[in-house]
């Protein structure tokens, strides 16, 4: 039986156009900083890259900061702000920021000084939306790039961060997209790459295959890809919600990602589901996948007041393009199967 | 006429080997925190790559971090240090020491505190090549490994810098070797990979590519490819030499890395040089690649105490394991006919 992936909020697989960038990338052996035929070359494709990424998220005219992706994308942003922000942020996020933005029951957040806070635009644990405040300072956009229609350039955040491997672009690259004229002191200094803002010699090959992805990705909100993949959700939920009344489903009435669904029982650990799930050939996860491992209740979901028993139970399933319902029927059977193990053994 | 790459210095082309390893990558799906199937597939090449590392640099035992490359490894382990170095490191170090360490006119740094000073392995511009002290802080080693025997177990240094794309590994990835149980708070925080020293998905794919080119590039070593560029490098000198006498080379009295040859005609600008030679199918550089385009005298020259004219008449020639006799020969002679032609309109 092959496996499913159910984990794409974590990373998704290589789109296969942005596997032919990279390799023809392979080839280029120049410098992009270099004045000859070869580094004009590695140039040229760092910026059809920029502009790829410009025209696929509604970035047009603003900067666009090459990055090793979104946690480089945080410090870059956010260190020596002080800007304000809350506990259900990404941990990237969370490093840089005072945690003072209350979190309702539904997940929303309250941002009193737009300016002065960081607000992510999707929960990647919930798949919860936010509705930004015009003025914000930054927006961790990381989780809706490719899956929601977004246009940077009508976000109304002064910044926002990106990472290349959520919608099938590589690992290890992404972008911090700024209004044209933002401030920025760089993090990383040297040779004056990025116009002064990241230095070091560029990831050409990744570059090569964000801005290919990127295109791919936009083309596929397009043709309405994400909107099956809602429906593949929804199929899900409501197969779980059918076979396994008692499970919670948190986020359900908010706002949500069209791929994720994050649902608890409360008592079996998410962890152990995970290890469960893996077995029988699916892959989840608990939490974001930068967390996983440590054994601890998601912070997102004690701060919509959820108790700890119910956090500590709660895992995330993140659809893809490439999902179908034979997937998601398939998990859903397997998964309540082993719901109803758990409570007959408390039983 | 085939094109003549004699800038790996800037930059080297990517060897089949990192090719091969990367391709491979491209079929993993997860993110190496997953702690599912997926994600431990991913895991364990990150993996596989920091063994294959260790062993073809002598760092068995020591800790590697990986980052995106030298400029960010230089922010990483010296930001917040205010260690001592001087005006012939690279702009990635520059920005973040005191240069307050004196240079010979052969180019030999003098360290006098080593366990507050950095000190760089080799100049990436002349190629000569520094003794290091015991108990050094950090050696950017970015233009030895690879090129020259070179153990981080034995280089007496607690932090050594690489990036990848310098001896065939592709370009946006690169790591800190540090030995164990050194102290060193990170720059990019987050999800808290690499040990809680650097945080972000890792570059997977990138990693791949870094590791098989380690692994290859020791072989050669061994093989004594580098040798073999070595007397090319001498050929080419000699040919110029013979035909140009006026020519004045830097640091051929020093132990230099192999495969790297610079040259000055005072009042020839190296920036002219670059252009004319680029034009008639010859990839070279002046200065570093990354301050190529700044029409400036390199400092790394007027540190040696070369006066402006001479320093801005320097050109870099570097070969690589590709390199052919008749590469090196053809350049010299088109080299020599143009510096004839330059000095033909002064007359």
């Amino acid at each position: 039986m092959t496996r499913v992936y159910l984990d794409h909020n974590a990373t998704s697989p290589l789109r296969p156009e942005a596997r032919a960038a990279m390799v023809a990338a392979m080839d280029l052996c120049g410098n992009p900083s270099s004045v000859h035929a070869e580094g004009r070359a590695a140039k040229s494709l760092v910026e059809r890259a920029r502009a790829q990424i410009a025209a696929a998220f509604g970035a047009e005219g603003a900067d666009i900061v090459f990055t090793s992706g979104s946690t480089e994308g945080a410090a870059l942003a956010l260190s020596g702000r002080d800007l304000h922000g809350s506990v259900v942020e990404h941990d990237a996020v969370r490093s840089w920021v005072t945690e003072d933005l209350s979190v309702s029951q539904s997940g929303v957040v309250t941002v009193l000084d737009p300016a002065r806070s960081t607000l992510q635009l999707a929960n990647s644990e919930t798949g919860i939306v936010q509705d930004l405040p015009d003025g914000l300072a930054v927006t961790d956009a990381t989780q809706v790039f490719g899956k929601l229609p977004a246009a940077f350039n009508w976000m109304g955040a002064t910044m926002a961060l990106m990472s290349a491997h959520k919608f099938g672009g590589p690992k290890g690259v992404g972008a911090l997209l700024l209004k044209r004229g933002t401030e920025l002191s760089s993090q990383i200094k040297g040779g004056g790459q990025e116009m002064g803002r990241r230095s070091g010699t560029e990831n050409v090959i990744g570059i090569a295959g964000f801005g290919a992805a990127a295109e791919a990705a936009a083309k596929d909100l397009d043709a309405g890809v994400w909107d099956r993949v809602a429906e593949l959700r929804n199929i899900l939920e409501n197969a779980v919600a059918a076979e396994c009344p008692e499970t919670i489903f948190i986020g359900q009435a908010a706002r949500r990602l069209p791929n994720t669904s994050c649902f608890a029982t409360p008592g079996w650990k998410g962890e152990t589901q995970i290890m469960q799930m893996d077995l029988a050939g699916f892959a989840i996860s608990a939490g974001s996948a930068c967390s996983s491992g440590k054994v601890r209740a998601s912070a997102v979901l004690t701060a919509m007041g959820f108790d700890e028993i119910t956090a500590q139970g709660a895992i995330r399933v993140s659809l893809g393009p490439e999902t179908t319902e034979t997937d998601v029927l398939r998990f859903a059977k397997a998964w309540c199967a082993k719901q109803k193990k758990h409570r007959a053994r408390l039983a």
